[in-house]
This record gives structure tokens, sequence and C-alpha cells, in this order.
């Protein structure tokens, strides 16, 4: 059981503490992450132009970078604002969206990787591609690719030493050697755009006031928690977007729990 | 009657295949256009760097381009994606917003529909214009305009070998020799961002899956019904939103007969 | 009181008039800006490109200006809107978000403002470091930072002969010489996100079309009332956005008066 060892309180902490989140990403995830960040409790700030990020990242409590509408000048901000987040010992989320689809953007996603992310946060498909690029996917071709994933992901989070999420029915979190398994959600979420890249910029909400596993396994839970609340009310994707936000904003630590394995 | 002719459960067959429909696209539709395409029940991917083109494109079912915030390097990757899409008999579609705000725009509209579309969707004045440009639009000056604009998508989609789709408070649809009109909607509808921005980025999803004149009738008949539906639920443009997409994802086959003739 | 200067029907005149508002606006908030300005009664235009902005602009009742996702390029584009407007004596707003954040936006702001908008919108701690960098903010550092940011307020309209307008709990705006405050809302607005910005678009829709400080205290009024109904009637931010753009289009000038002072 995970929770023993999560900060029983980290969803309260996180909205008085209201931590500062720089997010360079996706134009499509722009809007909904902000306000899955706002509704969770914690402040996001979209900056993306290179000449901003050495002043500004260094005053963000954490950094999220999604690569989902991917372009040259906006990766070399995602470079500097990873570096400069390392240098000032900022956590930082990469979403590795869709990296398979091109050459560039698999580069792209192999290069932020190397800078060290705290955090990494993907589907199974995705996770699984940025193992292979390592030769550390060998289990995607045989048996469960669910299985097959969570072999790649703690293969990755042991590789790059950092903790290693993958989302979908039932979420897992890995930092390489404990696993957790985090229930709940509905199936309405794949059909609303961008809940994956605003579950991302919440994980990086969470690392800026909790350990590193700890703070995903509580992002995953209020958010998969949001999920099953708004799935139960919702009469399709788009009222459940609405419901979805209103629970963020309204769960409480203790809602949350019960979701963690 | 186009009853008659209309592939009868291409709604079914949609989420059934669920395509991927490459969209590059206006800034301000971004959101709800991959909304309105994972309600109705395919795939969107936004991706717009010209150094992803030509390895994503042949990956996709169907490509639409709108050219609503353009810019110069957005221009360059629709350019080649359309190019792409042609090489690989990828069905695309153009959405001409406001061309004739600039002469920018109203080059890059032309160079556009010299690259053949298969659809191309705009409001009565769009096509007016587009029209006029060619010479074809003869009609825009006399007369009714609404017929006039219907007499220039005629010309239009002859001289392009394309279907034309006019939207408006009915919709109308031409290969060049036969002539749908599709009835429903709701006059909430203009008054909520982006909505036909929406649609043809659903009419492109049809396409990858029917012949393009019942793929155009269909996706404007689904989106015309789903408006018809949220439009006696709301209360003004934000609740219409959330029901529309709600409707999108729930309606079937048998729902959209009617609205066709 | 303010309702005797007012212009009574500014509302109604909104929505006979339907302005065109030429928006270069941040990515977050160009969706929300734009069904903002369609369910108040008017009509948004987000256009960005430098290569359309002499041809388009002069087209335009009123030009809205957001350095919140600023970038090189967009700062080119707002120079040459904002200096088409004052050519053709179109009314253009400011809105210098976060502007401290950095060095270079700090000094895009600076050379906006010293463009001469019609109207500047920002929150207390924008309108003081504005007025800051002036030397004209001394009252910053002392007492009451709201009386302060009024203070500042004040300043920096008369140096610039501008309106200007703080947002917050209560609105303040003022010419240099009349004050006014604006109450209502609800504590749920500042947890949407980019409420600010397209509060920024919905006054410059408002310039188009009475005078200056009328039509920003019109704007500002019309924007609480909407959210004091939809704060009645929210579960949270997500129901919030709804019930907003609904209240927003369906109020009328006369539920307007009563919280202008």
């Amino acid at each position: 059981m995970m929770n023993a060892m999560a900060t029983p309180d980290l969803l309260t902490a996180l909205r008085d503490t209201n931590p500062i989140v720089h997010c360079i990403t996706n134009y499509v995830s722009m809007n909904i992450a902000a306000n899955v960040i706002l509704a969770a409790g914690a402040s996001p700030a979209m900056v993306h132009a290179h000449e901003e990020i050495e002043d500004f990242t260094p005053l963000c409590n954490a950094v999220s970078i999604n690569i989902g509408t991917l372009s040259v000048p906006w990766l070399a901000s995602m470079t500097t604002a990873a570096q400069v987040a390392n240098n000032h010992d900022i956590p930082w989320i990469l979403d590795p969206v869709a990296h398979f689809i091109s050459q560039f953007r698999r580069q792209a996603a192999q290069d932020l990787l190397n800078l060290r992310p705290t955090v990494v946060r993907g589907n199974a498909s995705e996770i699984l591609a940025l193992a292979g690029e390592q030769g550390a996917g060998k289990g995607a071709d045989a048996g469960d690719p669910v299985e097959a994933a969570h072999t790649a992901g703690q293969s990755l989070a042991r590789q790059y030493d950092m903790v290693v999420a993958i989302t979908g029915p039932t979420d897992y979190v890995t930092d390489g050697s404990k696993e957790i398994h985090i229930s709940g959600g509905s199936e309405i979420m794949p059909r609303v755009t961008a809940l994956g890249c605003a579950l991302s910029a919440l994980i990086a909400a969470y690392t800026a006031i909790g350990p590193r596993l700890d703070a995903t396994v509580t992002a995953l839970a209020h958010f998969k928690t949001a999920g099953t609340l708004a799935g139960q009310k919702a009469n399709g994707p788009g009222s459940f977007e609405s419901h979805f936000l209103d629970a963020l904003s309204t769960l409480k630590d203790d809602n949350l729990t019960g979701v963690i394995a």
C-alpha cells in the first residue's frame, strides 16, 4: 500500500503553497492545462520566448515541458528551461507526446530525456517507444503490452534516475524500484483533448511541494478521482470537462487515498 | 433526396475506423476542433512544424488545413502537407478563413486552392470572394447573395474538381453537378468561436472513410443535428458548447437522415 | 455616482453595432477572449502575422494587444498594429500581462506604452510595476497596496493621457481625474484562466462604440455582473465558465447600473 508512504496532506499543501508552474506546452493544451492547474490549487505560467527563459524560469517552482506541437524555436526554449531548472534544483516534467511520429520529434524527446527530467509521463506506447530507442524496451514485442510498458518504465526510471508515470485505464508509477497503481477515472477521458498534457502539468505542480514519487502519485490520484466524479455526472465529453474542473477544485486529501495501491 | 445516395452508416463507420486527422489550423480553433473530432469518433493530431510534415502526414487518413491565424512558416507547412497528401492520395480540406482580409492571405488561399483540395468549406462571403478572384463569381453583385454563393460554389467545384460546402443557416454542398441542402442547427452557433473551423476538421475526418460528397454531407448533417439538440438545451453560448460536444458523441446514423435534402 | 455620466445603453449599442475587435493576444486566452467578445455582442478577429497588419487593422473598430505569451515576431506585429491604429484613430487597449517577469517583457510593455494606448488594463501588481518604472509609483512601498495602485494608476493616466483600469475584487477606473469603482464578480474568477485577458478584449470592443471612460466602465460592469450571476450558479471553475458566457450574452443595460459607483 502506498498510503503509508504518501504525504497525507499534499493536496492541502498544494493549495496552501500555490506553486508557480512554468509550462512550455502545446497550443491545444494551454487553456485546459492552465485551468487544471488553477482548479487544483496552483498557478500556471505559460511562457515560451527564449528571451524570457533565463529571467523567468528561476522564479518558478516547477517546470512542465510538453512536445505536443513542437517547433524549432520552442525546442530551443524547452532545452534552455530544462537546463535552467537543473541549475536551480527546480523539478521539471517531460511529456514526450507522440515522439515517435517524426525524426525531428524523436530526437527532441531523446535530447530532453538526456537532460534528466524529474518525472516523465506518457501513455504505454510513448513509454515503450522511449525505452525502445534506448534498447531497453525489448519486452514490447512479446506478451502483454501493458506489462511490457511497465517493464520499460522501470528500466527508464533506473537508467535516468527519474520517476516514470504511465497513464491509462489504470495508472502506473515507478522510480525504478517501487511500483504504484492508481485506479479510477472515466472512459470519457480519452474523448477530451489534452487531458494527458494537463495531467503532466499537474504532476509538475505537485513536484514543487513534495518528494517526486509521492508528488506524482498524488497528482495522478487527484486527477483520477476527479475523473471518476465527473464521469458519474457527465452526459458526454462536453459536460465532462466542466464537471472535471469543478471536481478538481473541490476534492480533499481524504478523497484520494482509496485509489492508490 | 440525398438519403438514397448517402452511405447510410457513415457515422458508425467513423467510430469503428477512428481515422487520424492531421490538422494545421488556427490557434483559436485548436482545442475545440480536437474536441469535436474526438466527440464525433475520430482522432485529431495537431502538428505544424515543417520538419515533421513529410514524416507525419503519410501516417494520417485525412488532412485539414485552415488559414485562420496564418503566418509565413505555417503557410509553408500547409503547402507541404497538401502536396504530401496529394502524393499519397490522402483527402484534404481547405478552410479559407476570411481570406479577403489581406493580400497575404488572399494569395495563400489561391495558392492552396491551386493544389486541389478534396473539399473547400466556407461561409457565403468566403466562397463568393474565392470565386470572384477567379472571375467566376459574377452573380455576386446581383440578386440574392445566398443564391449567388451557390452559383459561385458550383463554378468553383467544377473548375477545381472538388466538393464545395457553403455553411450558414442552411448548409449547401455541391460537387459541381449535384446540390444538397442540410437544415437544422441553432442560432447560438455563430456566437461560439471557431465552430466553422471545427466543422472543416470534421469534414476531413469523414473524407477518410467515405466518398467525398457523402462524407461532406454526413459531416454537415452530424454537426447540424448536434447543433439542433444543443440549442434546445442551452441557455447561451457557454452551455451550448458543452451540450454540443455531448450531442456529437451520442448521435447515431438514424438521427442524421431527416436534415438532408 | 457614475450612472449619471455613463452612456445608458452602451450594451445595446454594442450588440447593434457589432464592432470588429482585432486581437493580438496570448495563446492561452485566444479561445476564451473570442468567446467573451462574441457572447457580449461583438466580433473578434485574431490576426497576428506582420504581413497582414497594415491591410487588416484599418478594417477593424478596435484593437486589443496582450503580451501574455510574447515573442519577438509577435511584438513586431503588436507594435505595427498600435501604430496603424493610431494613424487611423482606432482605439487600442494594452494588457501588460506580468510585464515584470523578464527584461524582454518589461521593455516591450514600456515601448507599447510609449505608443499611447487608449486604455491600459492590469491588476494592481502590473499597474504598480508599470508606474514604478516611470518613477511614478512611489506610493507602492508604503501603506495599502490597493490604494498605492490607484495612485499609480492616476499618475499613469495623466502622464500618457489614457484610461487606466485596475481589476481585482473591486475594479477601479480612472482617466487621471475621475475615479470610478465597479463591484460584483465572484471569487471563482481568479481560478479560471485568461479571464483578465478576455476582459481587456471586451474593453476594446466597447471603446469602438463609446467614449473611452464610459466604454471601460461599461465593459467592467458587464463583466462583473456576469461574474456575479455565474458565481451564484457555479459549482466550481468548470461550470463557472459556461454560466459566465451565458450571462454575458443575456444581460441588458439595466442590469449593469447598480454595480458602478
